[in-house]
């Protein structure tokens, strides 16, 4: 379900690399070049093209990016070059250093965590410590005031068994447990946070289906109507994101669209992370959710070479 | 540190796989070759054994040395035969999913996560997904009371950060913390669970460092004496296990020899899974700590073929 166009008949990483090397020498960039390039190769062929460019010319492909691009057009194609888990890793520290830390720029941690694999998870909690003078879930723990820091920790924290085995007794004694922390207004609950931390995708999908025949609403209308304080705004991304990621990522689009400017960051990181994952159908559940088209909206509030890039990792064959 | 005697002139994998074939093929089983052929191998000399074997003979070494050995010398030399990881994936689920589950049962949970590398853990948590039906953590949020699950969750789930960087502010900020904790008698405060089980080890031993210059006494004391409940326990195990696991594995061997009967499954545990990494450190603790001799204390209380196994793990040359 990814919207990214791969070639049937790809160049080489040496030809890539030509073509790059000859887009950034010289006067001027030839962002076309860049776009094509870069723009319809997928993870591991992005890494071969790092790689070679980087044994061919003795520089890294990103820093020369950096060097020679600008704006938004930039930062969307630094955040496509990097290998995933690092981009991830980036996005995480960029969030947990920013000043302002509420429920809307940590959702970014509650993608990497709910809306990725467990294996994609680890590799960024190692790309992390890795690039970082500490660990994601450190960083957490001391930058992220509580009580979101509780529920993060937890997320990040976790390597979920990732089969699809559920197990419906559990479901159903969970659900319970899910309601009781709603009612309540406990949504720091340590129950709840097991449950959302601990148990596979899988078997939290069966909890809430569970939990919508059980007690009539779907368990994210039931948070959200619980309060509107930064905890229910948060965890309403956990249920989403663990649920139906397009959903949240089709709302991070329209939320970065809407209003008075763009916010690109949003925009650039929905489309960069989900290209090879499930756009294709965060953009079938825009449209069932906004009653318009992703891809128009996109056009319509973007420009130039952002926009360009953006569409090609939206499919576009122009 | 390793006890482990190495041969200069190792066999190939192919004579080690011939050698150990002959042991369990025919009348009887020859302990002596098996004990001599796996005893004196490394974790990757092992591996590679295990793979050869199983190449040559269509059967899997472990279990072929189940359905020939007995007893405590069946269940060292199988656990020193596993992979490290899967090994100590097995010891944690064997623990969860006994009936009793005290601190001294729990304690092979907290070695796993607090005395190993966080790569290790990592590894372990892989192989346990791999070979049960769910995660370690999932398993402990659901078998484990409160609270020793707060704790022992917090502790699975790190993936600490790896080098030797040290904050000393936060030591000394972090020492008050745990102060606090422990003087307020709250064992299982939020803070006290975030510094334990999300800093790295180098930051946690600064930290007690500078816990006993301001407040006098070492931590692992003042957790020993604010009560004798199992918190406080398990708490002493996971001070020790970060600080000094020397101390830790000492313990345990000198506890599973004392009184009447041993108990074989801790001494074989701490023999077999320290024998790698620092059993002289621990030796030469049990010295300081018990006046005795480890490995005359092992030989007293053992016998047959399980202390000629033990024996060679520590280096015996015969």
């Amino acid at each position: 379900m990814a919207t990214l166009w791969l070639l049937d008949d790809v160049p080489s990483p040496t030809q890539d690399s030509e073509t790059l090397r000859k887009a950034v020498q010289g006067f001027g960039t030839d962002e076309e070049a860049i776009i094509l390039t870069l723009g319809r190769r997928n993870a591991s062929q992005r890494r071969e093209i790092r790689e070679k460019y980087q044994q061919l010319y003795k520089e890294h492909l990103i820093d020369r990016l950096y060097s020679e691009l600008s704006g938004d057009f930039r930062k969307a194609v630094m955040l496509w070059t990097y290998d995933p888990p690092e981009r991830d890793a980036i996005l995480a520290n960029e969030t947990l250093r920013a000043r302002r830390k509420g429920p809307k720029e940590l959702q970014v941690i509650v993608e990497i965590a709910c809306a990725s694999s467990p294996h994609h998870l680890m590799a960024v909690r190692q790309a992390y410590c890795s690039r970082f003078d500490g660990s994601i879930e450190e960083d957490i723990a001391s930058l992220v005031p509580l009580p979101l820091k509780k529920i993060l920790v937890g997320l990040v924290s976790s390597f979920r068994y990732d089969k699809e085995l559920v197990n419906a007794d559990v479901a159903n004694s969970e659900a319970e447990i899910l309601h009781n922390a709603i009612k309540m207004k406990q949504l720091d609950n340590d129950d709840l946070v097991y449950v959302l931390s601990t148990r596979s995708f899988s078997q939290i999908r069966a909890t809430f289906k569970s939990y919508e025949q059980r007690f009539g609403n779907h368990i994210h209308e039931d948070i959200k109507a619980s309060g509107n304080g930064t905890l229910e705004s948060l965890l309403g991304v956990v249920i989403w994101c663990i649920d139906t990621p397009e959903k949240h990522f089709a709302e991070v689009i329209r939320t970065s669209i809407l209003g008075l400017g763009t916010d690109e960051d949003s925009l650039t990181r929905a489309i960069v992370t989900r290209a090879e994952i499930d756009l294709k159908k965060v953009r079938a559940e825009y449209l069932k959710m906004y009653k318009s088209s992703l891809d128009n909206d996109v056009t319509g509030d973007t420009s130039g070479d952002y926009r360009r890039f953006l569409m090609t990792l939206l499919g576009s064959k122009r």
